[in-house]
Protein backbone atom coordinates (compact mmCIF):
# COMPACT_ATOMS: atom_id res chain seq x y z
CA UNK A 1 0.00 0.00 0.00
CA UNK A 2 1.46 3.28 -1.21
CA UNK A 3 0.89 5.99 1.18
CA UNK A 4 -0.47 9.47 -0.77
CA UNK A 5 -0.94 13.40 0.88
CA UNK A 6 -3.02 15.22 -1.57
CA UNK A 7 -2.02 19.17 -1.41
CA UNK A 8 -4.90 21.15 -3.11
CA UNK A 9 -6.62 24.32 -2.60
CA UNK A 10 -10.38 24.22 -4.42
CA UNK A 11 -13.09 21.62 -4.05
CA UNK A 12 -10.84 18.74 -4.70
CA UNK A 13 -12.22 16.89 -7.23
CA UNK A 14 -9.32 15.08 -8.38
CA UNK A 15 -8.98 14.37 -4.51
CA UNK A 16 -12.04 12.79 -4.31
CA UNK A 17 -11.99 10.87 -7.52
CA UNK A 18 -8.39 9.54 -5.83
CA UNK A 19 -10.12 9.08 -2.46
CA UNK A 20 -12.78 6.61 -3.91
CA UNK A 21 -10.30 4.56 -6.39
CA UNK A 22 -8.46 3.80 -3.00
CA UNK A 23 -11.72 2.94 -1.04
CA UNK A 24 -12.09 0.38 -3.86
CA UNK A 25 -8.69 -0.95 -4.40
CA UNK A 26 -8.32 0.26 -8.03
CA UNK A 27 -4.94 2.07 -6.67
CA UNK A 28 -3.57 0.38 -4.48
CA UNK A 29 -2.78 3.25 -1.85
CA UNK A 30 -4.63 5.06 0.89
CA UNK A 31 -4.45 9.09 1.05
CA UNK A 32 -3.06 9.59 4.58
CA UNK A 33 -3.62 13.16 4.31
CA UNK A 34 -4.52 16.46 2.75
CA UNK A 35 -3.08 19.85 3.42
CA UNK A 36 -4.24 22.99 1.84
CA UNK A 37 -2.96 26.77 1.66
CA UNK A 38 -6.74 27.79 1.92
CA UNK A 39 -8.33 26.69 4.94
CA UNK A 40 -11.84 27.10 4.09
CA UNK A 41 -10.95 24.56 0.99
CA UNK A 42 -14.04 22.62 0.12
CA UNK A 43 -11.70 19.97 -0.44
CA UNK A 44 -10.19 20.18 3.27
CA UNK A 45 -14.18 19.98 4.20
CA UNK A 46 -14.62 16.74 2.17
CA UNK A 47 -11.48 15.31 3.54
CA UNK A 48 -12.70 15.60 7.17
CA UNK A 49 -16.42 14.28 6.36
CA UNK A 50 -14.22 11.39 4.90
CA UNK A 51 -12.08 10.75 8.01
CA UNK A 52 -9.10 11.88 6.19
CA UNK A 53 -6.38 14.03 8.00
CA UNK A 54 -6.42 17.33 6.93
CA UNK A 55 -4.61 20.78 7.53
CA UNK A 56 -5.24 23.99 6.47
CA UNK A 57 -1.70 25.85 6.28
CA UNK A 58 -2.67 29.44 5.37
CA UNK A 59 0.57 30.97 3.22
CA UNK A 60 -0.75 34.66 3.91
CA UNK A 61 -0.22 33.75 7.42
CA UNK A 62 3.82 33.01 7.11
CA UNK A 63 6.70 35.40 6.32
CA UNK A 64 7.54 33.97 3.37
CA UNK A 65 7.42 31.05 1.03
CA UNK A 66 10.55 29.10 2.72
CA UNK A 67 8.54 29.69 5.97
CA UNK A 68 5.63 28.64 4.64
CA UNK A 69 6.87 25.22 3.02
CA UNK A 70 8.29 24.35 6.15
CA UNK A 71 5.59 24.13 7.60
CA UNK A 72 4.02 21.86 4.95
CA UNK A 73 7.16 20.06 4.64
CA UNK A 74 6.81 18.89 8.32
CA UNK A 75 3.26 18.27 8.27
CA UNK A 76 3.87 16.02 5.41
CA UNK A 77 6.58 14.30 7.14
CA UNK A 78 4.72 13.52 10.15
CA UNK A 79 2.63 10.82 7.21
CA UNK A 80 5.42 9.98 5.53
CA UNK A 81 4.28 10.14 1.60
CA UNK A 82 5.28 7.96 -1.27
CA UNK A 83 4.00 10.34 -2.99
CA UNK A 84 2.94 13.91 -3.03
CA UNK A 85 -0.14 14.87 -5.21
CA UNK A 86 -0.88 17.96 -6.73
CA UNK A 87 -4.43 18.14 -7.45
CA UNK A 88 -5.70 21.77 -7.75
CA UNK A 89 -2.58 23.66 -5.10
CA UNK A 90 -2.35 27.07 -6.57
CA UNK A 91 0.95 27.86 -5.28
CA UNK A 92 4.07 27.48 -6.55
CA UNK A 93 6.79 24.80 -5.03
CA UNK A 94 10.17 26.03 -5.04
CA UNK A 95 13.19 23.67 -5.70
CA UNK A 96 14.08 22.94 -2.57
CA UNK A 97 10.45 21.40 -1.99
CA UNK A 98 10.88 19.51 -5.25
CA UNK A 99 14.16 18.50 -4.04
CA UNK A 100 12.75 16.92 -1.42
CA UNK A 101 10.42 14.58 -3.03
CA UNK A 102 12.25 14.06 -6.11
CA UNK A 103 10.64 12.21 -8.62
CA UNK A 104 7.92 11.56 -6.22
CA UNK A 105 5.58 14.72 -6.70
CA UNK A 106 2.85 14.24 -9.31
CA UNK A 107 0.40 16.67 -11.15
CA UNK A 108 -2.40 16.94 -13.45
CA UNK A 109 -2.15 20.24 -15.69
CA UNK A 110 -5.31 21.02 -17.76
CA UNK A 111 -3.57 20.87 -21.80
CA UNK A 112 -1.88 18.48 -23.54
CA UNK A 113 1.71 19.68 -22.43
CA UNK A 114 4.05 21.22 -23.93
CA UNK A 115 1.25 23.47 -25.17
CA UNK A 116 -0.30 26.00 -22.41
CA UNK A 117 1.77 25.69 -19.44
CA UNK A 118 0.72 28.15 -16.80
CA UNK A 119 -2.36 29.68 -15.65
CA UNK A 120 -5.78 29.30 -18.16
CA UNK A 121 -4.86 27.01 -19.95
CA UNK A 122 -8.36 26.04 -21.02
CA UNK A 123 -8.52 29.66 -22.34
CA UNK A 124 -5.06 29.63 -23.77
CA UNK A 125 -6.12 26.47 -25.73
CA UNK A 126 -9.05 28.13 -26.94
CA UNK A 127 -7.56 31.76 -27.80
CA UNK A 128 -5.62 29.70 -29.94
CA UNK A 129 -7.56 27.62 -31.90
CA UNK A 130 -6.50 24.04 -30.83
CA UNK A 131 -8.96 21.39 -32.59
CA UNK A 132 -7.53 18.74 -29.58
CA UNK A 133 -6.59 19.37 -25.96
CA UNK A 134 -6.85 17.53 -23.32
CA UNK A 135 -4.84 16.94 -19.69
CA UNK A 136 -1.77 15.54 -18.36
CA UNK A 137 -0.66 13.98 -15.28
CA UNK A 138 3.64 14.66 -14.96
CA UNK A 139 5.96 14.26 -12.41
CA UNK A 140 7.05 18.05 -10.76
CA UNK A 141 10.27 18.64 -11.65
CA UNK A 142 11.66 23.09 -11.22
CA UNK A 143 10.07 23.85 -14.27
CA UNK A 144 6.84 24.97 -14.69
CA UNK A 145 4.61 22.82 -15.93
CA UNK A 146 7.81 20.52 -17.64
CA UNK A 147 8.22 17.57 -15.97
CA UNK A 148 8.46 13.92 -17.50
CA UNK A 149 4.98 12.99 -18.09
CA UNK A 150 3.11 10.12 -16.92
CA UNK A 151 -0.54 10.23 -18.81
CA UNK A 152 -2.17 12.27 -21.25
CA UNK A 153 -5.55 11.97 -22.37
CA UNK A 154 -7.43 14.40 -25.55
CA UNK A 155 -10.72 15.57 -25.71
CA UNK A 156 -12.38 17.63 -28.62
CA UNK A 157 -12.20 21.45 -28.61
CA UNK A 158 -15.50 22.32 -30.25
CA UNK A 159 -16.07 25.42 -32.46
CA UNK A 160 -17.69 27.81 -30.37
CA UNK A 161 -16.54 26.56 -26.97
CA UNK A 162 -15.66 28.73 -23.96
CA UNK A 163 -12.78 28.22 -21.99
CA UNK A 164 -15.55 26.65 -19.29
CA UNK A 165 -17.52 24.96 -21.68
CA UNK A 166 -13.57 23.19 -22.43
CA UNK A 167 -12.54 22.67 -18.95
CA UNK A 168 -15.85 20.91 -18.10
CA UNK A 169 -14.92 18.63 -20.63
CA UNK A 170 -11.28 18.47 -19.97
CA UNK A 171 -12.76 17.25 -16.45
CA UNK A 172 -14.43 14.86 -17.38
CA UNK A 173 -10.61 12.80 -18.64
CA UNK A 174 -8.65 14.16 -15.68
CA UNK A 175 -9.75 11.55 -12.74
CA UNK A 176 -9.20 8.74 -15.05
CA UNK A 177 -6.26 9.70 -16.02
CA UNK A 178 -4.38 10.84 -12.55
CA UNK A 179 -6.05 7.28 -11.09
CA UNK A 180 -3.96 5.85 -14.24
CA UNK A 181 -1.04 7.55 -13.76
CA UNK A 182 -1.02 6.96 -9.70
CA UNK A 183 -1.69 3.53 -10.45
CA UNK A 184 1.48 3.19 -12.66
CA UNK A 185 3.27 4.52 -9.97
CA UNK A 186 2.26 2.36 -7.58
CA UNK A 187 3.64 -0.39 -9.72
CA UNK A 188 7.50 0.97 -9.68
CA UNK A 189 9.08 2.93 -11.94
CA UNK A 190 12.61 4.87 -12.46
CA UNK A 191 13.18 8.02 -14.25
CA UNK A 192 15.31 8.34 -17.46
CA UNK A 193 15.89 12.01 -18.44
CA UNK A 194 12.24 12.59 -19.60
CA UNK A 195 11.17 9.19 -19.69
CA UNK A 196 9.88 7.53 -16.80
CA UNK A 197 10.07 3.49 -17.30
CA UNK A 198 7.66 1.55 -15.60
CA UNK A 199 8.30 -2.00 -13.83
CA UNK B 1 -15.31 23.67 -58.37
CA UNK B 2 -11.75 25.05 -56.41
CA UNK B 3 -8.83 25.27 -58.06
CA UNK B 4 -5.74 23.66 -55.94
CA UNK B 5 -2.10 24.46 -56.65
CA UNK B 6 0.26 21.97 -54.62
CA UNK B 7 3.65 22.08 -53.69
CA UNK B 8 5.95 19.44 -52.74
CA UNK B 9 9.38 17.92 -52.06
CA UNK B 10 9.58 14.48 -51.42
CA UNK B 11 6.84 11.35 -52.51
CA UNK B 12 3.66 13.56 -52.56
CA UNK B 13 1.68 11.03 -50.46
CA UNK B 14 -0.94 14.19 -49.15
CA UNK B 15 -0.97 15.23 -53.22
CA UNK B 16 -2.00 11.85 -54.01
CA UNK B 17 -4.96 11.61 -51.52
CA UNK B 18 -5.79 14.83 -52.23
CA UNK B 19 -5.86 13.99 -56.16
CA UNK B 20 -8.09 11.27 -55.28
CA UNK B 21 -10.73 12.72 -53.46
CA UNK B 22 -10.94 15.15 -56.11
CA UNK B 23 -11.99 12.01 -58.38
CA UNK B 24 -14.32 10.94 -56.36
CA UNK B 25 -15.63 14.25 -55.88
CA UNK B 26 -15.26 14.01 -52.37
CA UNK B 27 -13.72 17.35 -52.52
CA UNK B 28 -15.22 20.18 -54.85
CA UNK B 29 -11.99 20.44 -56.72
CA UNK B 30 -9.41 19.68 -58.87
CA UNK B 31 -5.38 19.67 -58.92
CA UNK B 32 -4.79 22.67 -61.68
CA UNK B 33 -0.82 22.33 -61.08
CA UNK B 34 1.88 21.05 -59.07
CA UNK B 35 5.23 22.22 -58.34
CA UNK B 36 8.44 20.80 -56.82
CA UNK B 37 11.52 22.42 -55.45
CA UNK B 38 13.28 18.93 -56.58
CA UNK B 39 13.06 18.47 -60.14
CA UNK B 40 13.45 14.71 -59.17
CA UNK B 41 10.88 14.19 -56.46
CA UNK B 42 8.59 10.93 -56.86
CA UNK B 43 5.81 13.51 -56.34
CA UNK B 44 6.10 15.30 -59.91
CA UNK B 45 6.58 11.90 -61.69
CA UNK B 46 3.24 10.83 -60.26
CA UNK B 47 1.14 13.86 -60.95
CA UNK B 48 2.98 13.62 -64.60
CA UNK B 49 1.41 10.37 -64.62
CA UNK B 50 -1.97 11.49 -63.62
CA UNK B 51 -2.02 13.55 -66.34
CA UNK B 52 -1.53 16.77 -63.66
CA UNK B 53 0.53 19.67 -64.95
CA UNK B 54 3.57 19.41 -62.90
CA UNK B 55 6.66 21.94 -62.55
CA UNK B 56 10.34 21.23 -61.25
CA UNK B 57 11.58 24.67 -60.24
CA UNK B 58 15.18 23.79 -59.03
CA UNK B 59 15.83 26.56 -56.08
CA UNK B 60 19.50 25.82 -56.36
CA UNK B 61 19.53 27.39 -59.92
CA UNK B 62 18.55 30.81 -58.50
CA UNK B 63 20.11 33.87 -57.13
CA UNK B 64 17.99 33.84 -54.08
CA UNK B 65 14.88 33.18 -52.53
CA UNK B 66 12.83 36.37 -54.13
CA UNK B 67 14.49 35.00 -57.58
CA UNK B 68 13.44 31.27 -57.09
CA UNK B 69 9.90 32.13 -55.93
CA UNK B 70 9.13 34.67 -58.67
CA UNK B 71 9.27 31.72 -60.62
CA UNK B 72 6.98 29.68 -58.50
CA UNK B 73 4.72 32.55 -58.19
CA UNK B 74 4.40 33.05 -62.04
CA UNK B 75 3.92 29.35 -62.57
CA UNK B 76 0.90 29.36 -59.93
CA UNK B 77 -0.73 32.64 -61.73
CA UNK B 78 -0.35 31.03 -65.07
CA UNK B 79 -2.83 28.08 -63.11
CA UNK B 80 -5.16 30.81 -60.67
CA UNK B 81 -5.43 28.43 -57.93
CA UNK B 82 -7.95 29.30 -55.49
CA UNK B 83 -5.66 27.39 -52.92
CA UNK B 84 -1.97 26.75 -52.49
CA UNK B 85 -1.01 23.36 -50.57
CA UNK B 86 1.80 22.82 -48.98
CA UNK B 87 1.89 18.71 -48.89
CA UNK B 88 5.94 18.04 -47.89
CA UNK B 89 7.21 20.89 -49.26
CA UNK B 90 10.97 21.67 -47.53
CA UNK B 91 10.87 25.53 -48.39
CA UNK B 92 10.48 28.20 -46.33
CA UNK B 93 7.57 30.84 -47.64
CA UNK B 94 8.80 34.62 -47.79
CA UNK B 95 6.44 37.36 -46.32
CA UNK B 96 5.92 38.57 -49.37
CA UNK B 97 5.00 35.01 -50.62
CA UNK B 98 2.00 34.64 -47.94
CA UNK B 99 1.11 37.63 -48.68
CA UNK B 100 0.62 37.12 -51.94
CA UNK B 101 -2.05 33.92 -51.42
CA UNK B 102 -3.32 35.75 -48.03
CA UNK B 103 -5.11 33.16 -46.37
CA UNK B 104 -5.05 30.91 -49.10
CA UNK B 105 -1.99 29.08 -48.15
CA UNK B 106 -2.35 25.69 -46.42
CA UNK B 107 0.18 23.32 -44.61
CA UNK B 108 0.35 19.93 -42.55
CA UNK B 109 2.47 19.61 -39.69
CA UNK B 110 2.81 16.22 -37.68
CA UNK B 111 2.47 17.15 -34.37
CA UNK B 112 -0.88 18.80 -32.56
CA UNK B 113 0.43 22.76 -32.72
CA UNK B 114 1.78 24.55 -30.87
CA UNK B 115 3.81 21.71 -29.62
CA UNK B 116 6.77 20.64 -31.90
CA UNK B 117 6.99 23.32 -34.40
CA UNK B 118 9.75 23.05 -36.85
CA UNK B 119 11.67 20.09 -38.26
CA UNK B 120 11.35 16.84 -36.82
CA UNK B 121 8.57 17.53 -34.91
CA UNK B 122 8.00 13.39 -34.73
CA UNK B 123 11.29 13.70 -32.93
CA UNK B 124 10.42 16.34 -30.91
CA UNK B 125 7.42 14.52 -29.50
CA UNK B 126 9.45 11.28 -29.15
CA UNK B 127 12.07 12.96 -26.69
CA UNK B 128 9.81 15.34 -24.99
CA UNK B 129 7.95 12.16 -23.84
CA UNK B 130 4.50 13.14 -24.76
CA UNK B 131 1.55 10.16 -24.73
CA UNK B 132 -0.60 12.21 -26.99
CA UNK B 133 0.43 13.56 -30.77
CA UNK B 134 -1.06 14.05 -34.13
CA UNK B 135 -1.09 16.31 -36.99
CA UNK B 136 -2.18 19.90 -37.34
CA UNK B 137 -4.00 21.42 -40.64
CA UNK B 138 -3.63 25.42 -40.96
CA UNK B 139 -3.58 28.33 -42.85
CA UNK B 140 0.14 29.79 -43.45
CA UNK B 141 1.06 32.59 -41.93
CA UNK B 142 4.35 34.54 -41.87
CA UNK B 143 4.83 32.67 -38.71
CA UNK B 144 6.84 29.25 -38.76
CA UNK B 145 3.98 26.83 -38.10
CA UNK B 146 1.73 29.47 -36.34
CA UNK B 147 -0.96 29.92 -38.72
CA UNK B 148 -5.12 29.76 -37.54
CA UNK B 149 -5.53 26.25 -37.11
CA UNK B 150 -8.14 24.17 -39.53
CA UNK B 151 -8.50 20.65 -38.71
CA UNK B 152 -6.48 18.47 -35.61
CA UNK B 153 -6.04 14.72 -35.29
CA UNK B 154 -4.70 12.66 -32.65
CA UNK B 155 -2.89 9.62 -32.23
CA UNK B 156 -1.30 8.29 -29.48
CA UNK B 157 2.32 7.53 -28.99
CA UNK B 158 3.02 4.55 -27.56
CA UNK B 159 5.89 3.37 -25.08
CA UNK B 160 9.62 2.53 -26.80
CA UNK B 161 8.33 4.66 -30.08
CA UNK B 162 10.81 5.26 -32.59
CA UNK B 163 10.09 8.92 -34.29
CA UNK B 164 9.90 6.86 -36.97
CA UNK B 165 6.79 4.26 -35.87
CA UNK B 166 5.36 7.75 -34.65
CA UNK B 167 5.71 9.12 -38.34
CA UNK B 168 3.75 6.53 -39.50
CA UNK B 169 0.96 6.13 -36.92
CA UNK B 170 0.78 10.39 -37.58
CA UNK B 171 0.82 9.95 -41.33
CA UNK B 172 -2.05 7.37 -41.05
CA UNK B 173 -4.26 10.37 -40.27
CA UNK B 174 -2.74 13.57 -42.27
CA UNK B 175 -4.43 12.25 -45.45
CA UNK B 176 -8.16 12.29 -43.99
CA UNK B 177 -7.28 15.51 -41.86
CA UNK B 178 -5.77 17.40 -44.97
CA UNK B 179 -8.91 16.42 -46.98
CA UNK B 180 -11.46 17.22 -44.26
CA UNK B 181 -9.26 20.80 -43.65
CA UNK B 182 -9.74 21.48 -47.70
CA UNK B 183 -13.64 20.79 -47.52
CA UNK B 184 -14.13 22.74 -45.30
CA UNK B 185 -12.27 25.65 -46.73
CA UNK B 186 -13.91 25.26 -50.62
CA UNK B 187 -17.55 25.48 -48.80
CA UNK B 188 -16.25 29.03 -47.54
CA UNK B 189 -14.78 30.77 -44.70
CA UNK B 190 -13.49 33.65 -43.60
CA UNK B 191 -10.48 34.60 -41.12
CA UNK B 192 -10.94 36.58 -37.49
CA UNK B 193 -8.10 36.80 -35.76
CA UNK B 194 -6.76 33.25 -35.10
CA UNK B 195 -10.22 32.01 -35.72
CA UNK B 196 -11.01 30.42 -39.38
CA UNK B 197 -14.87 30.39 -39.06
CA UNK B 198 -16.66 28.37 -42.17
CA UNK B 199 -19.86 28.89 -43.84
Amino acid sequence: MKRLAVLLSGRGSNFLAIHEACATKELPAEVVCVVSNKPDARGIEKARELGVPAFGIDHKQFANRAAYEAEVIATLDRHAPDFVILAGYMRLLSPDFVARFRHRITNIHPSLLPSFPGVDAQRQAVEYGVKVSGCTVHLVDESLDGGPILVQRSVPVLDGDTPEELATRILGQEHGAYIEALRKLCGGYRVDGRRVIFD
